[in-house]
């Protein structure tokens, strides 16, 4: 193990000071701190297997060194990640990036790092070497019935290795669409995609769920099959009470407001999973929280009130994932950031006080309102979130002790510098 | 009268031989244009009975003269755009604008000038005079459920005075919604506009359909309750089958493929009306065609294939409707140009062999659809349009006769350069 | 007088202990935090004389109630909110919506609430009774010399009012544009309106400056001739070095950079001037810092670094501005809380280390440097803000106060619930 | 040879009758057709060395088959294209993709093909193999002098080919930016990416143009250095009279008006070339005029009015590119299908009639100005382009002979079906 308790106890020792400084001031001007504390420590987000890799764009690619360059390592990577900060607790897979081919003994190692493999990802956007159809003309919605059933097929395979793994859910992300006017028949394709979804649903085991993700464009340029909340929300409908929508935050055309397509979900009881990440122009995978943190605060917002609204359990009742990409960061503190972000954000949203704001809301007093949110969003609950870390074992300032103790160094050691993860 | 036979038949033998030129060549060269000018003698735009007046934004109006500034005076205007171009059959009311305090008259009227009613308008997005409560924070998600009637209320009067009138068919549009993060609980608001709208579907006549109109923004800056296709297609379906979608081409935010949502709100037999205006930036409310006529080409593609594939009546089974502004150019000038890109749009969607097309789309021949739109898109119909109209008994040349008869002139001469028509 | 130093100070009294647990934690983890108080009290925004009443859309305008209907209403209301957080010491005033009819009684005014006059701004944007010529048509750009000669003439009246209040500055934004393709030749229009500034700029004081605002879009829906950051600084370079760009946050295409666009002009020595605001899709015209806080820091990060760079002082070497609309609040509770936003945003800025982000950035440490800069903006300034308030005489939570004293109710009932404020 | 002068004059025979048809109708009704199809002949659009093979995005590439794997095999290709329609006589070559190892006999190889050597292309934006320093943190912008001197050394050696093959200008593309706040210092970026951008103006030859190219954002999804057009003005400006503004179509903002970027360019005597093709959503790189045909049409109107208001050769005083991506199209169908589009947009333009239109402007006839350029738009220009071909030895349907003449799958014939072109 690249990392061990002592080390993590003697960072935290030599923090100790200044975080109870911090954290006795904070805690003592809130409410109840400690219900926030106790929500923060159950709270996990799924890494992806693909993220702990340089990610790149169709201009070029810049890899760091040190990358995992099979499953086991990625999953150490993680494993170092949850040491870190306790709050990675899980793993997403994409298939065939990272197929197990021993299950047992990945599981066996995900335990040992005490992770769980949250929402399988399938592939049907790229063509793997010995695949029999090309998917360049969309997958589920191909006008080729024997495109759409491989497809498909896939998808069934994604689960049975979901199913050997302990995972519940499937995340089907279709970049089917078109670059051209004409290209397409709008319906058909979407009638197409439909069936295909219906035949993965009909192989869903009785406790799984699947998550349709929806993006408005990109690698599509004109139109994209599941392209905004509305039409996965018609697909999951349709499907059936396992079928829910997935909402990741760079798939919006320009000045959407998540937040409110968050709460609409929700209360339509559609909402299934969360790719978090951040963004600027498009899909730009930023790490979370990086641009526009206050959009991020205001999302948790509506999650946190619209699940207690439903008495939903926060850490376990929709998938939580981080998706970005690592163009110029090193991915494990890209992750580490970002992951820090969602529990500020999630921190911060708790802080809310529901009554007070209903009031408010009731008197149409908008002043009122925007003073509540923002206080919450002002206070400064970086050692609120710290202390959670410190409970659960994990290291106050992960970043920084990922630094101190050089691990990139050590992965580099171990791996080299030419070492390549898969993914985008 | 202003505009009489003679005056019309002086401009279209002037221009008939050139006219005919372009017409046998292009007719010549198509493999039935019989069928296309049948279609578009029979195709009817309304206008709406705030469109003959300059349009303003916020920071000023700049009225043009001549405005009518009763509903009797609309009515000529648009009986004299119908006189001019016999594709604007039709009226489109809206209260408390254009009252029609004695419906019989108004009715007799607009027979006279051979116009119709189409959809009515109401407004809860202003406050009149006398009016008991605001609706400064919303209307039908408005937190009081006081506000909520009286919006209710309001709908079904309007629906009271377009029985009156003989049209059958509300079109919904509300600008609620929030300025601020906080301001709304976005599931009460969706909540309670679902509700009112519930009210008023009870209320709505046997024969009668509803339109649910969406808007991205404006006037409201964080938030609008009925904001996308999405919600207006989740209100629409829980209402009933009496329940539509609305399209304004405006109302999206920037880059929205509208095609794909006009082609997948037909496939779910929901589309229900439309707003025609062109925009570059927001709801710009501009001349229809002026800024993108190739994406109102597009559109008319899918309106014209989807409603085909449904067995649809173009002409009468949706609700079609201009909805611009006037701000530098003479409103009636400004709608004659509307009219004209929409039946061009409209002609060239008739063009498109979809038998050729859907080949192409099988074969994912994609350089090879674009060929087929855009060769449709290319040819020059404008002599196919004018065509129709010679054979209604209209103009060659709309735009050209207003001009050459001083029609403004006249107006402003009638009516005074400062008279103000209702609207915004 | 609607407050006096008793209420503020009892005020202040009652949340002292609060405030002093929170500043004494905060100033005691920071290096230097009188050094941000002083700056903090230096800082200095303006009041647009129009922002005292309730704004207003296209689509209607909903009043509140004790809006001011005179000039020395409004400047009364700058006093009150001077008063009430000291950081609202200037006026902008806008002709003609506020021409000082006595300017020595205007001024004396505004010297009693402790006011100064900042940058004058003109008005060729509508058409006021009794005016010539019309700017449907534009102003500077007018194909007609005399509309042009008129705008030039106003611009020189503005400078005349200015000088007689001490003013200095005089911001000229245009809403010059084309609402179609074709309407204007682009190159006329910029050359029309350079050569209309360049007359303005020979009649500007020595001591003056004149600031070129630009703006992406609005009124004009086609093209603006002054229409981003690149056309403001060609006008202000060919002016010469009394003429730079003033930056309007809302007044950009979506995802722009803003920060950037700052640093550059401050590097090309050529930014005069900030109107603040906060925006979704347009030139919203929200609450500062109610959307994007985060931005808004980034900003000043850049405005800190810049102005250092270059040796200016931050509280007088630009003009400072508030430029909202209050279509839901309260104007006066809107104006404290974008203060507000300025101020932490500005204390943040204060507080990024450069020295360690330039070690950072020397080093493509790109996670470092956003901890950096995520450092100073999740440490929670509010305290210092107050503090700086409490030192300067103001109150510790103006917002409050204004609640607490009822002064909209007071203001009501010497101004009566229909008073209008002239404005937009 | 792949196709011969007999293969194109059976074509063309073929399909005279119906050309002669439209050719005949049209031109009649022109008042000098053929002044337009003399600027039609003359007028050549540059063909990208990259632009032979499949494109790709970051989630992958679906190559067709028959790809040019050389230098050799890529002019072939142009070659194909310029015989099919005499208008792409010039390569555009990029570097390092397309290094000419024996510049004389590439020369001549060109020659063969009536192909000249327009701008050459430099890539900083990606790490070559055996590259010494890498720009994963950009180029010319480098915090570190090394990397910025090994970019000159480049753009150097770039110009040293160029001048080998008789090109006469230099595009330099930068992807220097940042992806997140902090990670640059603007101002140093810009001003080292002045500093390098005139190292390598010095390097010019005499009757040499350096064009600098803008990008609002990717690959760098914060800031890019050379973000829009005002910033590449500036560094125009500095850098002196041989250094030009370059327009790609997808490099800007949403909504951005580039026509009057365009018209502003050429009234500061600065544009230098331009990149054409087409995008909805960012830089999507779809075929010209597939998305917004209007739009190229009026960006067009403004370079021939500007350039003719200037005595500037159209087909000579611009540098005129392709720059499109084939991610579902034939390249070589993608290619002729833009270059059709190009040549009908300048066409169209060609049409309008610039003294009545600036006869409208002067009138603030803005509905006839609309009327003006949209006949010139509605005009079928197609058999006008078609017999500027057929007068110049190519194809009366270059598309429709490609494909008759089987040429693709000529092509995998000969270069098999997995030859990989170099590019993105």
């Amino acid at each position: 193990m690249i990392l061990n308790k002592a080390q993590i106890d003697a960072h935290n020792e030599k923090r100790l000071a200044q975080h109870k400084r911090a954290f006795d001031f904070v805690s003592g001007e809130l409410p109840d701190a400690e219900a926030i504390i106790r929500k923060l420590v159950d709270f996990q987000v799924a890494i992806p297997s693909w993220a702990l890799g340089s990610g790149g764009t169709r201009f070029g690619r810049f890899s760091g060194g040190g990358e995992p360059s099979t499953l086991e390592e990625k999953i150490e990577d993680i494993g170092l990640l949850h040491q870190l900060n306790r709050s990675s607790g899980a793993v997403s897979l994409h298939i065939p990036w990272d197929i197990p081919k021993d299950a047992q003994a990945i599981k066996n190692l995900a335990t040992d790092f005490d992770l769980k493999f949250d929402a399988m990802n399938s592939n049907t956007f790229q063509d793997q070497k010995d695949q029999k159809l090309s998917y360049k003309f969309g997958s589920m919605q191909h006008v080729d019935k024997a495109v759409r059933q491989q497809a498909i097929d896939h998808n069934i395979e994604v689960i049975k290795y979901g199913e050997e793994l302990g995972s519940n859910s499937l995340t089907v992300w279709l970049s089917d669409g078109s670059c051209f006017p004409g290209q397409l028949n709008f319906r058909n394709a979407f009638n197409n995609t439909l069936e295909s979804l219906q035949a993965v649903y009909a192989a869903l085991p009785e406790d799984w769920k699947v998550f349709v993700e929806y993006k408005a464009f990109e690698p599509n340029f004109y139109s994209t099959t599941v392209g905004d909340w509305g039409q996965s929300l018609l697909y999951a409908s349709k499907l059936g009470d396992k079928a829910y929508t997935l909402v990741d935050l760079g798939h919006h055309l320009p000045n959407a407001n998540i937040e409110q397509i968050v709460a609409l979900l929700l209360n339509e009881k559609k909402l299934g999973g969360f790719h978090f990440n951040d963004s600027k122009y498009g899909d730009d995978d930023l790490t979370v929280g990086s641009i526009k943190p206050y959009q991020l605060f205001l999302i948790f917002k509506e999650l946190v009130e619209g699940m207690d609204a439903r008495g939903m359990n926060h850490a376990t009742d929709l998938g939580w994932m981080i998706d970005a990409s690592h163009n110029v960061k090193d991915p494990l503190e890209d992750l580490l950031q970002s992951v820090e972000a969602i529990m500020l954000a999630y921190a911060q949203a708790l802080l809310v006080d529901s009554k007070v704001l209903s009031d408010a809301q009731l008197n149409n007093d908008v002043a009122g309102a925007q003073e509540i949110l923002q206080s919450a969003y002002r206070t400064d609950l970086r050692s609120l979130v710290a202390e959670a870390r410190l409970r659960s074992g994990a290291a106050l300032q992960p970043l920084q002790l990922f630094r101190e103790e050089k691990i990139r160094q050590q992965l580099i050691g171990k791996r080299g510098t030419n070492s390549i993860a898969t993914g985008l």
